[in-house]
């Protein structure tokens, strides 16, 4: 993600040199402009040999650590964000704040009741609701994935806990994290709606120790909301050997609170263009994390990739031809609250944006590349590529973005 | 362990044939007696290829689960144990019970306080006093090692919290637990002397995730008892970090109980010996845990290795020379409790144990053997290594411990 993050930002810098006629006007040129092609270099190479994106999320998690949307430490680390963008000598550094409903963990328990009586290890899901006062303590219901409960009759369930238990295998792409992680989101009001009273999901993650993975998730409006959470690997593993035996009734206690109206932001900073200064192109990562973790890899690592590479084009000394703007976005894991508050506080300017990319798939070295490009355009990419097909995915992706202006 | 502990038992029972002789008095045969090797290698494979050992894993840590040194938990685990061993045919099965001092876990939070608030995941070390009413607010010192801490000034850490940060590094022999560990044991009492007035260590594990490992701590009679926990990996490198940049303050909450006298105990079974019932080998596990974990590995794995060994020696269907004696140790995590109760029951026949082996140290595929077989004796362990040596320890273990008979 970073190198995707810094050349599709590199491009729209580079746009400046206009020596050859404007860029977005003739993108399938045959010949890369040699000035772009050397300005292009110097990105990257700046890029690939600091630590600046680094330093950067080592100074997010370290110094604010986990920032759940809409508390204090999300608003420390925009408070934190403004800070550094004008330490790196940003100017138009703005936040917006937009209002959301709040939600703050609690104490979270599960225990196995009767002759296997033993605590098993669980998150609360993010949004989930309270368990009654006293917990619940009811018979589980086990499933292999959510499919199977959908097939379930309506009723069979009540008064049941529902425990999904699909397993996520390791995929190199990631694929699997979005063919498992649909359970989070739509088990409780799947099984609400059966009858039961609560829900437990395998943790959504591959790994086999106890700290099971959190996340958010919601419920649908015409059933009762009832509580979520997650069990680690190894305690799913414990609790399916326990139903191989026979019934196994669990207590859970649970005491999440919402916290009504809160407040989170968008820390946005410019790069103002010196063309089209009212055409923009978004780059950024979310600030806001999950509060069990300090939120390094999602999304420390987008806020250093894009903040980097921003800085990287404020160094190079041009302005750019149209407005880069970095956008650190508030409350994004619990859905997307900061793109839809930007969406409707912009909305008579949206129709300027050109491109808009987010960094949020952690940081690693570079294994693969996706790109749209066409047969007959790969030779453009090729300039910028070296010796790895770099600037494909770049490519490919400005191609399509700019191709309806 | 598995191994060491299965071809200790084998030895032993093996002994019952005295065709050729006292095996005790006659261990440096230049022939080894062909009879005996047959039933050596009888038991040896059985042992390996049959799921016994884990069969009995698999069921103590599924049903009971964690089960802390005289917890209600571990008293259901000696019920298990007797159920487990009757049904395995056993018939010479006790129970024997001993007093010790209870302890319970508590609620356990650490903050970071000030400009980098933030939470940090601690574990209380067994045996730890409870933090006083409103927790423990106060300054970190951070120490590389426990002799660096040690070189401190005596009142040089007043009102402070002590930190040591030493790092476990993975060997493949496990020396490196040992070389650590001897931190958690010890920082308390050092620390109290030097003034501090809680302390946390680096988790004594090489994880890298949020789950720290537990374990437990004491005190010298002649300081105060402080607080002790340990931070997690991830979590020692975050406050490592935090201190790089400063002063940290960190509030503390612990509420661990003395739960004043409870009742632990040894399971006892007794394969009798034919010839010499009198005297006793033993061969065990323990059968508490910590209560963070299943105790699969420490020591359920002991418990399955031991318990499957003597079950094979049992279905030989011939007496042992000598009684050989199971004892599933109650109380060892904190203190070998089990084992010095033992030791005063049976006073008045201690002389009469001819060797004792616990298998505590987990379980895996076979990659050394340690033995104290001299050279001129290596010839003998050749008919019962096969091609791997896998006599070579049991067989330099027994020669010392039937030597001074």
């Amino acid at each position: 993600m970073r190198a995707k993050a810094l050349m599709t930002a590199a491009f729209l810098a580079v746009g400046v040199d206009s020596s050859e006629g404007a860029w977005a006007q003739d993108y399938v040129v045959a010949e890369t402009p040699a000035t772009l092609i050397k300005q292009v270099e110097t990105l990257r190479t700046a890029g690939l040999h600091d630590r600046m994106g680094y330093e950067i999320i080592e100074s997010l998690t370290t110094e604010i650590g986990p920032r759940l949307a809409g508390s204090a430490r999300e608003a420390a680390a925009q408070d934190w964000a403004v800070a550094k963008l004008k330490a790196l000598g940003f100017s138009n550094i703005q936040v917006e704040p937009f209002e959301m409903e709040g939600w703050a963990r609690g104490i979270e328990t599960a225990h196995v009741v009767g002759a296997a009586a033993q605590p098993l290890t669980i998150t609360t899901l993010g949004g989930s609701v309270a368990t009654p006062d006293g917990g619940i303590t009811a018979e589980v219901a086990r499933f292999d994935d959510l499919y199977q409960l959908e097939a379930a009759p309506d009723g069979s369930l009540d008064g049941k806990i529902v425990f999904i238990d699909l397993k996520m295998y390791k995929t190199q792409d990631g694929s699997s994290y979005g063919n498992t992680n649909y359970i989070r989101g739509n088990t409780p009001s799947v099984a609400a709606r059966k009858g039961a009273v609560a829900t437990l999901i395998r943790s959504v993650g591959t790994d086999s120790h106890r700290f099971p993975h959190t996340g958010g998730t919601r419920y649908a409006d015409d059933v009762p909301a009832i509580p979520a959470a997650a069990l680690s690997n190894p305690d799913a593993d414990q609790l399916s050997r326990l139903l191989e035996r026979g019934p196994v009734s669990i207590k859970l206690e649970m005491t999440p609170k919402s916290l009504g109206t809160v407040t989170s932001g968008n820390v946005i900073a410019d790069i103002m263009g010196s063309e089209k200064p009212e055409e923009v192109v978004v780059i950024g990562g979310h600030l806001d994390s999950w509060d069990l973790g300090t939120g390094a890899i999602d999304d420390g690592a987008g806020i250093g990739i894009t903040m980097a590479a921003a800085k990287r084009i404020l160094d190079l000394g041009i302005a750019p031809r149209r407005t880069i703007r970095l956008i650190l976005w508030g409350a994004e894991e619990v859905g997307l609250l900061g793109a839809r508050a930007y969406a409707k506080a912009h909305a008579d300017e949206l129709a300027n944006h050109v491109i808009a990319a987010e960094s949020d798939f952690g940081a690693g070295r570079i294994w693969r590349f996706e790109s749209r490009v066409g047969a007959e355009d790969l030779p453009l990419s090729g300039p910028f590529t070296g010796n790895c097909g770099l600037w494909a995915l770049a490519w490919g992706r400005m191609k399509r973005a700019v191709a309806p202006m």
